[in-house]
């Protein structure tokens, strides 16, 4: 909406400057399929060691055949340009046009476009180009639009017909084609070059992405390309993850760029006798986001772990939010659940976190659960709570919820007989990769994604407007967290036990559920305290060892207050990744290990992605508990700025939001302030009541003060820190 | 089962002449699917005059990703060639091969095959051929593997997956793809040439279906077709529902195919000054199915019409049966259904019919009724039952018991308060093309189908082992059927009244519900005379114009024995059409019409499709009701023959089933017979007892004998007819 409004404003200001302004129009499909295929295109590009490794879910389809439509009225008759993916008609006012017409005259007046389109193997699309005859998200498109006629030539009723408004991206070139959408390239080449075997390892300098180029190919024979995130792998022909091989057959020297994209640092080189190249480089693939959130800060440390997560999470974010780069590239929801709110604290790309969603979600029926994984279901629900929270953005809570809803019921469906969940054949309880970790029973980690997930139905509900539902969900959500409370909380342990096992808790504490409770709020003031004792800073408890679940802890830290140490623990962790030579985050890391020992996983020595979208989590991490920005009501209408040095000299940053980015300074006696958005609520400890130029302070408790921050203003506040 | 158990004999009767002998492989994919693809691509091809006409239901997809595996026990190593539709790995024993193999070499031993296969624009399918191992329908394929591998490189627990014995049809040559699948061609001439504008109809005899080939096309300017099924239809450039617009720009003569295929019998060939051709043919495109019944009389008029019957049916038998060849092209459940009952009685065509079933129901969700239309949803069931009871084929029944219980828990959904179904938005309750057709309120038609339904739910549960909902849909057949009769049954009326308006039953007859309790035996006797009398025979009730409701019409007439009036029909509403020149049977047929009256529907002058599947249903009525010959243990392995002269001085026929033909014989004092397969009762009305050679006759009642037919004897019956 505030996109939209911004659009309408622009386009009378350019009315006003040229008196011939056409509007600007979009391909559109129905919502979700674009989504749907183009997912379908990315998550087939796997292999492994040259087989093709397809993910083992359900993958579903676009709508084959779909009906647009849109109303106009109009001055004077206009022209307007037809584009289409497809085999379609066009009908003005229900009278079908002859043949595949690429450009048609409308009439003065109020008239129904119509465009009915056919695509079995790329999403049926349209794009409309008049000068106030444009297609863009107000059509409405269905996949049944039951237009019968009787014998009598008798249109039908078609009250029966759900149109929905169409789906649409940044697709504003009529002359490609949707299924045609490819990210951007550029050229990138090896810094140092090793002999190796009959060949040679290419050295990129850092972990990449994209497609080797081989210069001055010539030669008859055959040829393996060994790629490695680690020298080691690229190195191992008989180990590595990925490779290429070619039978080559050049009578002269040809460029050649490989078909599938690869990540790497390393490339290994080998050719047969008989097959020469030049050189080789790359054509490093991105997606074209813009990097709006920033942390800078007086330690060079964690600037560097900041810029080594950015750059981690930029070459996951592609056209969708993926969990690695060398293996997977698939679109696992826990994954991009974490992945939706790095963007919010760096890009702030909407349309990735939405086309994910979708993505995940795919159509009905629903047959599993999300990545077959019980938490993953979960995770999406929350992914969508929180793209509402972020962005504001209530049209698309609307289109997806009856998808919401269906995967609702598929899960409601899988109770057991307590009002439980546990698992049940075809399930996968994830939670972590981690040794030893229990998925017997009823496991409390599962019933608190349960809970909020139910909460957020309520939420959306109310979106939808389905009022019965609301409450329904509602209550559901109440039941549910009650009976958390009475079944898993164990006084003695101060802490929510893992499961139940035939309807008796185990005396077992593990992190996970202890955790979420703190940053869902589910506790009390004293069970927080409790719970931070007990379970999170008590080393008996099995320590995490994914950046996955330590994004978790380590937000759960913060919102206690424990910014401090959090900032030690992500420089251990993080920079024990860095003092090893990472160049990107990893999947996986326990500090423990050694050598080569840190490449290995799943049974495979180079089994483990060196680059995994969760290994980025500091950028949540500062921009959330240290700049300390989050919004309150949806889309930052209102929200808090409650920035946080732990212990650091100083920092700055920006956080983005849909309508301009909030800018924090701040170091030990004094914060700048700039917001372009919104009113905020900057909370500051400070044992003197804080100046501020322009602004009244608020004390709201012992030590801690408030002040209402209003857009386009600087602000700089004079503040003295308590003792720590 | 019977066909595999043919095709086992022939193998081993082969390896006793070949010692070595491949098994024969065929293409298989996920069931289903072939069909819902090839249905897409079908009915995409309607136009109308030259704009593209899809359908306005929800088109489904194949599944895009489908794993395929097999275990095989072999005595020695086998080479084992692949071929795939679409991107695909193959695993041994679960261990991928790299890249894209089309030839594996699997060592002796106890191994399993899997191969899993993406393809978005056509549908996942593969053909393996080695000496043993080969594709059939026996593997077990599969939408959503959950073949996941935790950390430690361990495989899933896959107790979730669902897996179902593949899809499959005659598609043996590995190098020709599923997707390029087409019905053959053969060249036809027009047989008439007369002048017409500027240039001249063609008259090609007879309806005809085919691509129009312009031999010698040359120069430049525009070239029009107009085809009609009738002359005045080809004559009428502006109103014919056909055509094809060319832009000719050629130098030199070529000839020229029209890629999209048209039905008609005259075409009218207009081509601009400066464009020339030498003449026009066609290939006439038709399904090579084999026509294994038929019928012959005393009467060459009844002939006549049988032979016309066949030909309009086989014209309508294409990749599915279709309702029509000149508009519409589509699977119309409806229509599909009296095809099917055709079928049986001339191709035995079985996988036509569980093409166009499993086309109909498509994927789930079910969002509408089949063809949006109530009574359409039904006669799917119907078709389901009728199958079985004709081939016998279980395994179908189980595949597809899934998809039959999603959509009865569609149409269990819609039930009112009074646990009756009437009109929702989105429905489409079509009974018959018919002026001044309530369909208002509760509707009897519809819920006696409803009934008949849900005892086809009840047989199919039983065949899939579905015990507990066996009985369940039993219960609801049963309690509904009583309400039918407690709601409609008019004691006065003697019949079912049409609906129930505002709770009260209305008073009016119609035939609909009437006719089809009779031939569903939902009839006490007293009633069925009843309803002859008050009903079927009664002027006053509204008289049925479609061939479609008279099919059913017909076949209760025939049920009660009522063969001469039948016949007379026939020959009267049948012969009516051949008496005005029809070369195939009509979508409509209202004597009371005049000239080109005949020729209009839906408010458009030929809007009529002269050549309409229901419009053969003589076939049907002869095979079943004069050959008398039908099933009554599924697959005919019991049947009855209970043949009727209906008045004709002789007949002749034969009844295909899965396993043979059953020939008849009959004139006024003997019968003979001839069966390929099963038991069956032959019984016949005589004065005295029948004499028969080698077969013991057996007094069933007044005048009614019975001879149990034994397969693959000659049997002479001498009766005596009583007297009419």
């Amino acid at each position: 909406m505030r996109n939209l409004k911004k659009i309408i404003l622009l386009s009378i200001l350019s009315c006003s400057i040229l008196p011939v302004f056409a509007q600007r129009a979009s391909w559109i499909w129905y919502p979700g399929d674009f989504d749907i295929y183009m997912s379908n295109v990315m998550q087939n590009r796997r292999t492994e060691r040259g087989s093709f490794f397809p993910v083992f879910w359900k993958m579903d389809s676009h709508y084959v055949l779909v009906d647009f439509h849109k109303e106009f009225t109009i001055n004077a008759p206009e022209e307007v340009k037809i584009f289409v993916q497809g085999t379609y008609n066009v009908k003005i006012d229900g009278q079908a046009i002859a043949g595949f017409p690429k450009t048609i005259q409308i009439p003065a007046g109020k008239h129904k476009l119509s465009l009915k389109v056919y695509s079995q193997g790329a999403v049926p699309a349209i794009f409309v180009q008049g000068k106030t005859i444009v297609s863009d998200e107000t059509w409405l498109t269905t996949f049944e639009d039951k237009e019968w006629i009787d014998q009598s030539g008798k249109v039908s009723d078609k009250s029966g017909t759900t149109f929905v408004t169409a789906g649409s991206w940044n697709f504003t070139d009529p002359n490609v084609l949707p299924s045609n959408f490819k990210l951007p390239v550029t050229a990138q080449y090896a810094v140092k070059k090793e002999k190796a075997g009959n060949g040679y390892v290419a050295d990129f300098g850092k972990e990449t992405f994209g497609f080797v180029k081989i210069h001055g190919l010539k030669g008859k024979g055959k040829l393996g390309m060994y790629y490695g995130e680690s020298k080691e792998e690229a190195l191992s022909k008989e180990k590595c993850e990925t490779l290429d091989y070619l039978d080559v057959d050049l009578a002269a020297k040809r460029d050649s760029v490989m078909p599938l994209s690869k990540a790497f640092r390393y490339v290994n080189f080998q050719a047969e006798n008989g097959v020469t190249a030049d050189s080789i480089s790359m054509l490093y693939e991105y997606a074209p986001v813009t990097e709006r959130g920033s942390f800078k800060s007086s330690d060079q440390e964690l600037n560097k772990i900041y810029d080594v997560a950015k750059y981690t999470f930029h070459l996951n974010t592609r056209e969708f939010f993926i969990d690695g780069i060398k293996r997977d590239r698939w679109v696992w929801s826990g994954d991009a659940y974490q992945s939706y709110l790095m963007n919010y604290y760096s890009f702030f790309d909407a349309p990735t976190v939405k086309r994910t969603l979708l993505a995940q979600r795919g159509k009905d029926p629903v047959t599993a659960h999300i990545n077959t994984i019980m938490d993953y279901s979960f995770y999406w629900f929350l992914g969508i709570y929180d793209y509402y929270k972020f962005t504001g953005d209530k049209k698309f809570v609307q289109d997806i919820y009856p998808r919401m809803q269906s995967l609702m019921t598929y899960i409601d469906g899988r109770k057991n007989k307590n009002g439980l969940l546990e698992w049940m054949p075809g399930d996968w309880i994830f939670i972590d990769w981690a040794d030893k970790l229990s998925k017997d029973g009823e496991v409390s980690f599962e019933q608190l994604l349960y809970a909020r997930s139910l909460e957020t139905m309520a939420l959306c509900a109310k979106l939808a407007n389905d009022t019965t539902n609301a409450v329904k969900y509602e209550k559901e959500a109440k039941s549910l967290k009650a009976k958390i409370f009475e079944l898993y909380w164990n006084e003695t342990k101060s802490a929510l036990v893992h499961s139940r096992v035939g309807n008796q808790p185990t005396a077992n504490v593990t992190r996970y559920a202890n955790m979420f409770g703190i940053f869902f709020d589910y506790f009390t003031p004293e069970q927080k305290l409790a719970v931070k004792e007990h379970v999170l800073l008590n080393d008996k408890i099995a320590k995490i060892t994914t950046p996955y679940m330590r994004f978790y802890e380590l937000e759960a830290l913060c919102a206690l207050g424990e910014q401090s140490y959090v900032l030690k623990e992500m420089k251990n962790y993080w920079g024990g990744m860095l003092k090893l030579g990472a160049t990107s985050f990893w999947e996986e890391y326990n500090p423990d290990k050694k050598g080569v020992e840190h490449l290995e996983m799943y049974g495979r020595p180079f089994g483990k992605s060196l680059c995994h979208a969760w290994g980025a989590s500091p950028i949540y991490l500062l921009g959330k508990y240290y700049l300390g920005v989050s919004p309150d009501a949806p889309g930052y209408e209102t929200y808090t700025i409650q920035p946080n040095l732990g212990g650091l000299e100083w920092m700055e940053g920006k956080v983005p939001t849909a309508d301009g980015d909030i800018s924090v300074y701040m170091n030990k006696n004094e914060i700048k302030i700039n917001s372009a958005v919104g009113t905020g609520q900057l909370r500051i400890k400070s044992r003197t009541k804080p100046v501020v130029k322009g602004a009244a302070v608020k004390s709201v408790a012992k030590d801690l003060y408030q002040v209402t921050i209003r857009k386009h203003k600087n602000y700089i506040i004079k503040y003295s820190p308590p003792a720590p």
